[in-house]
């Protein structure tokens, strides 16, 4: 079998087939990929943007595939190679996808400067900024320009893997109503830019008007721009990417500080992301059936059994 | 300083401040108040629906809170004790809540039979389920006949919550659409009774329809009634009272197995979980300043800090 070493480095030279493998191991957070990663060329670990990481967030529904599509396709116009990391909402259970985003992203799919992944979200129990981390830092590895991360903007897991984003786009719809109340707190403290799509519907101003409102109101030294755009339509993308752009260079002016602070951040959330899922393979391995069965009837509580393992 | 046993007894005892601050040691998952717990008497442990613990869980603006306010409501006028749990899909930074959903529920807070407390979703990093499980132990001990846990039905963390339900209700609204898209294989796969709610708009008949379709299709022991309702004009409550009563039935019954087997799932799961925040607490007591500082950096990566850690 081919070692973890020998597979990343068949990955970061471009082989799609090995890139796709390690990307696997990544997912079932097997040790040794991580480790073989460590060796590897990553630049994104000193300086912001290159390449750049773009994560967008958003309700389910917002539209978030469609900019992602767009986004790649201006990228490609401007000859950079695109890689996705698409993080799915699906189940925890079964590990379903979306099948209409799948479509929507097929034409890409022949094109050799795009790679596109889809990351379930099954199974990380904490470890999925993690896993997506290691993912940027693959697709870093392997020379891509511009990395996209699409996450669905609910739960706390999910809204995580934005830490690895030098910029966080977070897009809204007018009609998210209620959603985007229960939403924004979490929302507003990651957006780097703000983007209400489906402008030309009803609310679409109000919904506008209320978030530059509430980026004034906050102290951050970054005040998020807040666009229309209609992706299906193909309006407003340009203003997405040169705003996205203009932040990144204010990551490398003076942002660098604030910057430099939300990536060591990460690190540490990384690292602690690390030693849980450590622990927790660690565990079920030591767990004997006879452990498993009195935990499984209640003969054995949760808590007495940790005591038993230590 | 009161000990944890000594707070919990007066929890039990209905010292609603007392049941509060004991709820707040499970949110920041003491593990005092957990060892203290297991000492108490919980009924659940053993047999289905004493107490009965209904979770309610859809995408967000689906209605849940609205369907937690009626049934408390109906409950109430049973001469039952209710207690609720809703898990905020609030921010992981701000800790921020839903104001509209507060103060629907204010009506009941002057009912001493009625307890209702919010679970920030913040900081719980895989551990959200089994904060959620001792809530649930604690109301079971201070006597309540009902409980009844709210979570948003997105993200893996937030579904991981509706383990600790005897009777899982998912609630979609027509208009959900692509988000209802995005969601449904992992909804599908918890759903005990489905509700559609908001069932006067366009394309709640499909929606029952196609739910219908796909629950026939499951190979699941227990086949899962589709309800239309419209909670706010109050129609459909009664029936899904009636429905997850039904699925109690059965689960005391021919369903014995089934539940027994889930119960026994959870419990694992519980266990692995409190390997995890356990040993998350003890790594971030562990690491130095100087280790804290090189993570920080990136002058240590994550995977070699963690063996340094060892």
């Amino acid at each position: 079998m081919m070692s973890a070493d020998e597979m990343l480095q068949r990955a970061i030279a471009g082989e799609r087939r090995w890139l796709a493998r390690a990307i696997t191991l990544i997912e079932h957070r097997e040790p040794k990929i991580g480790r073989a990663l460590v060796g590897a060329s990553v630049r994104r670990r000193s300086t912001p943007g290159s390449p750049h990481i773009i994560g967008l967030t958003g309700p389910p529904g917002a539209g978030k595939s469609t900019f992602v599509d767009r986004i790649v396709a201006t990228a490609r116009a401007d000859g950079k190679r695109v890689a996705v990391a698409a993080v799915d909402p699906s189940s925890p259970f079964t590990g379903g996808a979306i099948l209409g985003d799948r479509i929507r992203m097929e034409r890409h799919t022949a094109d050799d400067g795009v790679y596109i992944r889809s990351l379930s979200s099954r199974g990380h129990l904490g470890g999925l900024s993690g896993a997506t981390t290691e993912v940027c830092d693959l697709f870093d590895a392997a020379g891509f320009d511009l990395i996209l991360v699409e996450t669905v903007g609910v739960g706390q897991s999910e809204l995580g893997v934005m830490e690895v984003a030098d910029t966080v786009v977070v897009i809204l719809t007018p009609e998210s109503g209620d959603a985007v109340q229960a939403m924004k707190a979490g929302l507003l403290e990651i957006a780097d830019v703000f983007v209400v799509n489906k402008a030309d519907r009803d609310g679409a101003d109000r919904l506008v008007r209320e978030l530059s409102r509430t980026v004034k109101l906050g102290e951050d030294p970054w005040s998020a721009p807040v666009l229309s755009a209609s992706a299906k339509e193909n309006r407003g993308i340009d203003e997405v990417v040169s705003e996205a752009a203009r932040h990144l260079a204010w990551c490398t002016s003076e942002g660098l500080a604030s910057w430099t602070s939300r990536r060591g951040d990460a690190r540490i959330r990384r690292f602690l992301d690390l030693v849980t899922s450590s622990s927790r393979r660690a565990a079920a391995a030591a767990m004997t059936d006879d452990l498993r069965g009195r935990i499984r009837s209640g003969e054995t509580d949760p808590h007495k059994a940790l005591e038993e393992l230590k």
